[in-house]
């Protein structure tokens, strides 16, 4: 039995769903690359969303990175996002959203991440998303390998339709 | 379409699945607490499995806990556990396994562990998990809230049949 929506999440039900649609990736240390992607915000019922994506090479298929996190509602424009990836690294990060009936923007930065012995190094990450109607668009930037913080990924998505 | 299992998560192969059970916890901080519980043990392909599960009140059915991370296998008997939690708690495991044809044991200690500005103090975690045949059990120790490492959570769970 799936559970009403948690007080504290209401003003977030605008990202509550699935999420198909399609990125770019970009860094000094690596080649370019083009993603499809699958995002889902889900709730238990309790004060935070679920949170999981995964993309796959958008030539070819194969899987490339997915992340699975938990997004914690903690005032009426605040919230922490805090996460897991195969790739050994752990973030958490605090932010603050801004909606109305149509639309949304989170913005995250993170102030922790880590990293297993064998992970690459990252050392910060900006997250910005916005939800304008059926529509999720996402920014990440990234300070990792030594570089500075600077774009990394880039990705529009479309609501799934029920 | 489902990859075959990437060969170097073959050996922990006996963990991949779907596990039902219960468990208990204590903690001198909390009340003793009784749960139900569902791991999932996944993957994709790639060379590291998925790993979520979710616990129930066993009293009342209402949520309690989640986790969601992965698993990133590192040699021939060593791994690597991410993860994070609606808690706002994020971990990174370092760990060790041994196989045979029907069992396993993972025993994993905590390297890193994250807290975000709101959750609880944790400081320390270890993780021993037992797979014999279809009986998974494992025991979660725990220093946290300024106690000294100690049991906190134990949990028998039986193997989903298809």
């Amino acid at each position: 039995m799936q559970l009403p929506l948690h007080e504290m999440c209401e003003s977030l039900s605008i990202i509550v769903g699935e999420w198909r649609g399609s990125g770019s990736g970009h860094y000094p240390t690596i080649e370019d690359f083009e993603y499809t992607e699958e995002v889902i915000f889900g709730h238990s019922g309790k004060p935070f969303l679920t949170y999981g994506q995964k993309t796959k090479n958008a030539k070819n298929g194969d899987p490339l990175h997915s992340e699975q996190g938990f997004v914690r509602v903690t005032g009426d424009a605040t919230l922490e996002l805090v996460l897991a990836q195969p790739s050994g690294i752990v973030e958490i990060h605090q932010g603050s959203f801004a909606v109305n009936a149509s639309a949304c923007v989170i913005n995250l930065e993170s102030i922790h991440v880590g990293t297993s012995p064998t992970a690459k190094p990252v050392n910060r990450v900006h997250r910005l998303l916005r939800v304008d109607g059926d529509t999720l668009t996402y920014d990440v930037a990234m300070a990792a390998m030594g570089e500075p913080m600077q774009h990394h990924l880039a990705a529009t998505l479309e609501r799934k339709q029920k």
